[in-house]
């Protein structure tokens, strides 16, 4: 698909300027640039600077805050719930993991439920802020409804994803980050794009029947949760959406279910909002509040080394930990440059024009 | 299959007895019989007192400890670690999950992970503790490597449950639980049992090819991770076992991944094991520690009551809430008894010849 590379350096710059261009403080600007693009550099491109547009379009529509007041609205010694003030969930999801991450300095482990935010890139990137720090991070958030659970018609959930992060010694971090749908709504578009057929347990039509036909996702139908179908499972990617949802919304006073806002600017807001903006949820866990440190990553690195030796199967290459694709796509990209999509480029290209800015940088 | 009906009442005075039998302390007798029959109330036949005899084979084997001095070894004012010293899990998780919960009660949560316990029954069971406290229960635990990770050829992970339980105000509690698996052991026995054929998707064979013969699981192969395969999100459900392994026994000093010691007492023990016995993790978040119970519980009866009004595809009754169908076996099974196996019956009543008791009670 032709598609051209990028430096990352500078289209962190670039996205950071379009960030100041809208009113958002430098630091707040930095931040917000460098979660969206760390999408980019571990390769979950629906989730990167292709949807800068998108977000600046949030802020024209008046449904994101360029200089929100973010701030605490309740806590104990390891919670808090964060009020976002409609900022954007890229400056707002890492101010809420530094409390967590605060609070477990304090107390062992720190829990945050932030209502009124926005999107807020991926997971990943706010639970890894917790591993520097010799913390397991926990990230997640949920989004307007794509997804039907087991034995549903209509949408009722987002895509939901959940991530982990564990700090290992020599060996890299183990990050599971996953949507908890069977596929994550980024690859449907791939398919859509490319007019391929999806799997069977991807996606239902909007009779509720099983389907291959990505566009059917546009067309009334919905995504499934992990499991596919009850046979398969789908009610514990389902329940795991729903736990999602739960500490995110329904612990923070965020909407929740069929009422969380939608991503783009021009889709009406669901009416009968029970609470403000999207919800996330974040945690973090001192290591040494469970054993010290050098001890549990030894054991760390020793379970890396088994499940990375685990006999694959015949015509695999190997067993692998969770994150290892991410990180390998992360050097890389930050060797290499970031690969966009011609659609990307045009569409940056018209972004830089109306804030009279250049693209690239 | 000729299913016979006791009254919980009976079962769990006679479970009880056998416990008292093999040196448990009345407390700890009657915890462990409550705990290890919440799975025949919800319909969990497989880890309940169908179990009840393994348990013992344990005991006989000095694999598990009924006077065990479980004990605090490390903790902060949101985390522990506790050493089970061997004790039946149905012991050693209640005591952990209150541990949590009173840490709760302090600073807002508690987080205790276990290690040198044993099998601890349903994750459900120790979860909903925390629910009657208004506090949001969590309860995961690792066990005997049955599960083959994505292009795996051998079994590294337990089918490793899951449970979030959480308080509602009028509606009944919300109670995820699962096994990490896309179907848990039990209903492979019960397959194997009926000699049906088995789903694509629930386990591989031991060339690791996907296989419809539950008889497979015994002959090599392994179960699958939910997600069932790498096209339908098998990594994920891998990615989901291996966080409960990690918490369960990489924070607190137990065994991991392959090492995790067997049920059934002839199985040899695992060679090189890394750690103590069996590893758990729980956690109790109170509600309050985040915004107002009462409202919080406002919510989550406006979320449960929506989703369970959901429009069905057709063809279905309606969307279920996690934990409803586990909620009403329990209602049915405490009015009309617990159906047992024969063969069930049969291993009871020799156990009760063997310890001087009679069964039924």
């Amino acid at each position: 698909m032709n598609e051209l590379l990028f430096p990352y350096e500078r289209l962190l710059s670039f996205t950071t300027t379009v960030f100041r261009k809208i009113g958002c403080p430098e630091k707040d600007a930095h931040t917000a640039a460098t979660a969206l693009l760390s999408a980019d550099l571990r390769g979950i491109d629906s989730h990167g600077v292709a949807r800068l547009t998108g977000y600046l379009r949030l802020w024209e529509a008046k449904r994101a805050n360029a200089t929100p007041a973010i701030r605490i609205i309740h806590e104990t010694p390891s919670t808090a719930v964060v009020d976002g003030d409609g900022g954007l969930g890229l400056v707002v999801a890492p101010f809420a993991m530094q409390i967590a991450i605060e609070k477990a300095k304090q107390v062992g482990t720190g829990w945050v439920s932030v209502q009124h935010s926005n999107h807020f890139g991926i997971a990943g990137y706010h639970a890894l802020q917790a591993v520097q720090q010799d913390m397991i991070g926990i990230a997640m958030t949920n989004a307007s409804a794509l997804v039907a659970p087991t034995f549903s018609l209509e949408r009722m959930l987002g895509t939901n994803p959940i991530c982990v992060a564990v700090p290992a010694g020599e060996e890299p971090p183990f990050v599971a980050d996953l949507a908890t749908t069977t596929a994550a709504n980024g690859k449907l578009e791939i398919l859509q794009r490319k007019n391929e057929q999806a799997p069977i347990g991807w996606i239902q039509d909007k009779q509720g029947k099983s389907s291959t036909d990505p566009h059917e996702l546009k067309a009334g139908g919905a995504l499934l949760p992990l499991g596919g179908d009850r046979e398969h499972g789908s009610h514990k990617g389902y329940a795991l959406g729903a736990i999602v949802d739960i500490f995110s919304a329904v612990l923070s006073g965020a909407n929740y279910g069929p009422w969380v806002p939608p991503f783009p600017a021009y889709v009406p807001m669901p009416v009968g909002m029970p609470g403000k903006g999207i919800g996330h949820f974040f945690g973090a866990m001192r290591i040494d509040a469970f054993r010290p440190a050098d001890e549990f990553k030894e054991h760390m690195d020793k379970w890396i080394r088994r499940f990375r030796s685990a006999t694959p199967i015949e015509g695999q290459e190997k067993v692998l930990i969770p994150g290892d694709p991410e990180r390998e796509m992360e050097a890389e990209r930050r060797e290499k440059g970031i690969p966009l999509l011609p659609s990307v480029v045009e569409d940056l290209k018209g972004l830089a024009t109306k804030l009279s800015l250049e693209f690239p940088a």
